[in-house]
């Protein structure tokens, strides 16, 4: 496994590998790894030839008075990992190199940015769109595989690919959780062990929406009542949003036709947490 | 001379391309080609193996109420003109296909933009940016030639190309100019006779900005006032703008120490017309 901070040499090793007909899959992260990324570096493997795991923990995407500084990092304990699942590449490059002085291009997908968590972080999808942006160029993968716990984010990526015609296909890969529900997430270890437990709500209430779909329920109003009881049952858990929504545009419906998104992002203790599902699917 | 008008035909002609060890260099245009067009063209022969030049006429860098109707089109003569020039492919995309219905997504070189014909023409350069970023994405060439009369455009691609990350050469081509001085331009079909010759008052100010520098003037001020003079000698032509800034950042300079931009917007009759020239270079 070969661990590269230069861009430039990140470009060669690619480009070398393009001129070679091999397949360059990219599992981007921002480190701090848990089983929900090793699973993504294991749905990479089975796109291409190449692996490469970037790891950058991303200034521009966390607004003002996020956990920038906090975030959790340990590039040992990364390495480890990866190395053990058979990558590649690791794609590990400086702050300094990815925005040099004078840096002043942003990137956005506009529509889709102002739903959900948008408005909640302003500026993190921007962050994100053109930090993937850069990366793309970067790493010049065929294939780039995201988590769909963040599922706004991957709608924005899919569609940043589409209407920046990178020739690169997104793959989404499902929410993995841990045993009891909760999913994973590198922000989890901000909590406490009684705000873990209060967070199992996320989880329950979705599983809650889903059985209700499952049952008939075509009544927005109705399963967000319920989802919202189950989370207002834990007094650690503070809401931040409840949605159900088109899962292709992200506009809220009152009615389960077809697929529909419900999405939740809350806020225990220091940790922020989303946590979704899709229903009818 | 082949003429693609599919993006995904566009970008498997060039990864062949890559594949086989050209390099592909890429001359942007609107189209309704001229002289300096053609010189873009030769300059990038120079540059690498295989030829592209994109006929495109983009409508998001129009700001509402330009001319993007009336911008001049002709195909059939642009296709003579290229082919004259051995070129070896002519990028013939549609807006459909470029902006398809959901298209979403900006690009914005923040800092150059403000400047020069950014307040004069709100949103131009995020189209512009955004443009140009595609193109670069569905014809990936290793080198794009732009022309330095759109001076401003061509800093802001510079910085688009290296805050993006795009492993992309980007060669300025000097202004060419008409015998008589104007620069040339697609919009100079917009002007009679009358505004034609008035419009000459551009590159007059200019080489007298020119030969005060060479004099040894150093006044910012002093230079300003006598390029306006001779603008204003020409009823004709009203002035949008007339700066003296730094070339690498666009912030207005007091004074020519070591080399400054000239920089000229004006309005003759249907057209804005720009010009520009960098003094003590």
């Amino acid at each position: 496994m070969q661990i590269i901070e230069s861009i430039g040499t990140m470009q060669k090793w690619s480009e070398q590998k393009r001129l070679q007909g091999k397949r360059v899959v990219l599992v981007p992260t921002m480190g701090y790894l848990h089983g929900a990324h090793l699973e993504l570096v294991r749905e990479g493997r089975k796109h291409g030839d190449c692996l490469v795991v970037s790891v950058f923990v991303n200034p521009s995407q966390f607004p003002p008075g996020e956990d920038f500084a906090a975030y959790p990092r340990d590039f040992q304990r990364d390495r480890g990992l990866l190395e053990g699942e058979g990558v590649d590449v690791i794609f590990h490059p400086g702050s300094e190199a990815v925005y040099p002085p004078g840096y002043q291009t942003r990137v956005e997908v506009g529509e889709l940015s102002r739903f959900l968590c948008g408005p909640h972080r302003p500026g993190h999808f921007q962050g994100v769109a053109t930090v993937v942006a850069k990366l793309f160029n970067m790493v010049r993968p065929r294939v780039a595989v995201f988590g769909l716990k963040d599922y706004q984010q991957f709608l924005i990526i899919r569609r940043l690919v589409e209407d920046l015609n990178f020739d690169i296909e997104v793959v989404g890969h499902p929410i993995v959780r841990e045993p009891d529900g909760l999913a994973m997430s590198s922000r989890n270890v901000y909590l406490n062990a009684e705000e873990r437990k209060s967070a199992l709500c996320l989880s329950r209430a979705l599983k809650k929406a889903e059985d209700l779909v499952l049952r008939g329920e075509r009544d927005g109003g109705g399963i967000l009542r319920q989802v919202g009881d189950e989370i207002a049952r834990e007094p650690l858990v503070r809401p931040e949003y409840v949605k159900l929504c088109d899962p292709e545009n992200l506009q809220s419906i009152k009615k389960v036709e077809g697929k529909a998104l419900l999405a939740l992002a809350v806020r225990v203790g220091k940790a922020r947490l989303i946590d979704n599902s899709l229903l009818g699917a």
